[in-house]
């Protein structure tokens, strides 16, 4: 028998990957495999500027593959991962099945329409590079059926914006519209007047952003309202549908939706019989395990960790997933040698989020920054963690031509033409083959 | 009345985008409208580049609107083109109708498969960035599904990639294919070895890139065979399907076929009676207008035009559309002018295509160049007619690291998740509307 502990890492998001670069060429006797639904690793924190046209898919966007063709100790395979068995110590995916000694679970957060799952339709949310492309289609297609409509009714319902979720994400989208519509597209167009875009932000608390500062979050509104955003607060959202939101009693006609509200947790999670908070996220333990699984850990936005000094569970953002896909692994290589186990600390990096052009704000600690330096440190931030060197010369430049010039260079309307059927159909084939396998491996 | 004269361009391609930019800001009494279906123009040249994964799509496609944005004289419109009535100078569009005094129609080339319509679902071809990125999917997903399959002979279809027809689009996907498979990927996967790529290159002619000189063309096919393509002359294809190519007798089972076979011209075409080649293109006077239409003028792929030294028609490459849609665009200000009309006559750039990393051909007049230099020239006339200053930069860049590093950035498999039925229905609405408009207009 193969005396290599096999680990298998499910996601490779910021966990996910990490975790793997952990194990990379280590001269440990592990065989390690990384399963993800898609072929590239994301950026996520800078979607919002590829629904808005100021970045490239690719840019933000790289095979996760590629990112670690050098680590030979390492497979990567694109596919869905069906099920786990916990006690039997398997993975069942729709092409083959992982037995494991290790398994890293970090596949992440989806929307969450809180029940409503017909809302997303007409509401797309922000989470992969499809969802950011289909959002740019939807902005920049609004605004040239806008300029060919004569009906001043419906060249003002194609000119609303509604974005429903005023944390960082509905934040910056918010902030990026407001730029494209007063600076961006002021001289593109001869019909409309794109200056005149409505863009609402639609929040459910008393304030935006309310992990930051009440101060900050003032500062964010105000500079937001400033770049013609209308902020309502402590309103819910009662109906999506076809061109219209429903916010309490009142109803706004708006061709253009974006969800930014809700995230759950992975759906991998109903399948596991294990602690769970309210909202579906696995319950961890102190080492990030699963209680009763100690070989099993679940790490970023899929778990909750709440074994912090003042007992608040540790927030849904990148250093969190990072710290956490390092510390498991760094976990398993340690218990491999014969170490005892540790638990995990959070080193805490702040918060931060932009608002405009060279506008941020920033929360670390007692730290409180806004306005130019706050945007200069979020820059060097963001371009610092982007992955690989050729995507942050990229980001660089595309971002410098835009804050010089206003433009914004890849406002491409796609159509969706194209039928997958054949290929989908050759995937189903495979997994039919494969769930049959998987039947009998479970009897 | 409005004394104006009504100029409408149909298509924003080469030659459309061109003759708008003669009119624009030029202070003559003159209205402009410029119609496309896409929102974008299209450096359809480099497009083989975007499917196989070095450059981003919005690298070479930028919005018509903000190429054309200080024209303040001229007006662009996303939308469909359906029906042209020559005798009452009426353009039907699915938003709405425009009367002219001058029409240029630049509608382009669309891919024909002989007749054989269901094979595109097969084998797409390479006209837009759509299809691009649907090629590019087909080929790393292929990569993808042969990693995590077990079967041999599932995995060599998978790996298995067929181009149909050896012009200058076929050959720079080979050769782009060849270095995928040779160099940019070699180190990536565990279970297959991509060197053992099969691409196959079918050619019903005698030779690949018959409008180069025969010398010419035989350097291509060897230098495509030292980048272990398979080049397949005198060959008919003559079935495809799901997973194979029927050429003549034989059967190849290839799971990723790209169709660079046939062009013909814009389905508008067949709505105009007029005369027309046996391609349908629309034959047209020695100055690009319609016989009796005098002021309606046809240029690029959409038209054909004979009236050169030699009698050979010329060919459908970018030079030609936009010279004439420079020309057309001209002869009409000079007639406003009350000046007589001229001919066109045809500039000759001669030809070039590349075969692979720092390898290409040219063919301009008596010159023949073939290797580095040819290649150096390609580089210098493609970054300088791409549109733009920040893509040639971004074009640029991302040129110099793939040469360097034999990596492509823009290997994204996206799904296609997204209905966009209520967008779709909203347009339709919309159509219906301006086809009663159109019905009422030709009562």
């Amino acid at each position: 028998m193969n005396s290599k502990k096999k680990i298998v890492i499910v996601g490779g998001g910021f966990g996910g990957l990490n975790a793997a670069k952990v194990f990379c060429n280590k001269s440990y006797p592990i065989d390690v495999v990384l399963i993800d639904r898609k072929n590239h690793h994301l950026f996520q924190p800078l979607l919002y500027q590829v629904a808005t046209g100021a970045l490239n898919p690719a840019d933000i966007a790289v095979p996760i593959r590629s990112i670690l063709s050098n680590c030979n100790n390492v497979k990567v395979f694109l596919g869905n991962v069906i099920d786990v068995d916990l006690d039997k110590k398997i993975v069942y995916t729709d092409f083959n099945n992982f037995s494991y000694d290790y398994l890293i679970l970090a596949c992440g957060a989806n929307h969450s329409y809180f029940n409503h799952d017909n809302w997303e339709e007409y509401a797309p949310g922000l989470k992969s590079i499809e969802e950011a492309t289909e959002i740019r289609r939807r902005i920049f297609l609004a605004y040239e059926l806008a300029e060919r409509e004569e009906n001043p009714l419906r060249q003002k319902e194609l000119l609303t914006f509604v974005i429903v979720g005023g944390g960082p994400t509905g934040v910056e989208l918010a902030g990026a519209l407001g730029e494209i519509s007063r600076y961006t597209l002021s001289k593109d167009f001869r019909n409309i007047n794109p200056g005149r875009t409505r863009i609402i932000l639609i929040e459910a608390g008393p304030r935006i952003l309310s992990s930051f500062s009440p101060e900050l979050s003032e500062y964010a509104a105000r500079e937001l309202e400033k770049l013609g955003v209308t902020i309502w607060t402590n309103t819910y959202v009662t109906d999506v549908g076809d061109g219209y939101v429903k916010a309490g009693d009142e109803i706004i006609k708006a061709k253009t939706i974006i969800w930014a509200a809700g995230v759950e947790p992975s759906s991998l999670n109903k399948k596991l019989n294990v602690p769970k908070d309210k909202s579906g996220r696995i319950i961890v333990e102190p080492d990030l395990s699963i209680k009763n699984y100690p070989n099993v850990f679940v790490i970023g936005d899929q778990a909750i960790f709440s074994h912090t000094k003042d007992g608040k569970p540790l927030p849904a953002i990148a250093p969190v997933a990072i710290q956490q896909g390092k510390f498991a692994a760094k976990l398993i290589l340690d218990e491999i040698d014969g170490k005892p186990r540790t638990n995990f600390v959070y080193f805490d990096k702040g918060f931060m989020a932009t608002i405009g052009r060279l506008d941020a704000i920033l929360q670390m600690h007692k730290l409180r920054l806004k306005g130019f330096y706050a945007w200069l440190l979020w820059v060097f931030v963001h371009i610092f963690y982007v992955i690989g060197f050729r995507n942050k010369i990229l980001v660089l430049i595309q971002w410098a031509w835009s804050f010089l010039t206003f433009r914004r260079g890849a406002r491409l309307i796609r159509s969706k033409i194209w039928k997958t059927r054949e290929l989908e159909a050759f995937i189903l084939k495979n997994s039919i083959i494969h769930k049959a396998k998987k039947t009998k491996a479970k009897l």
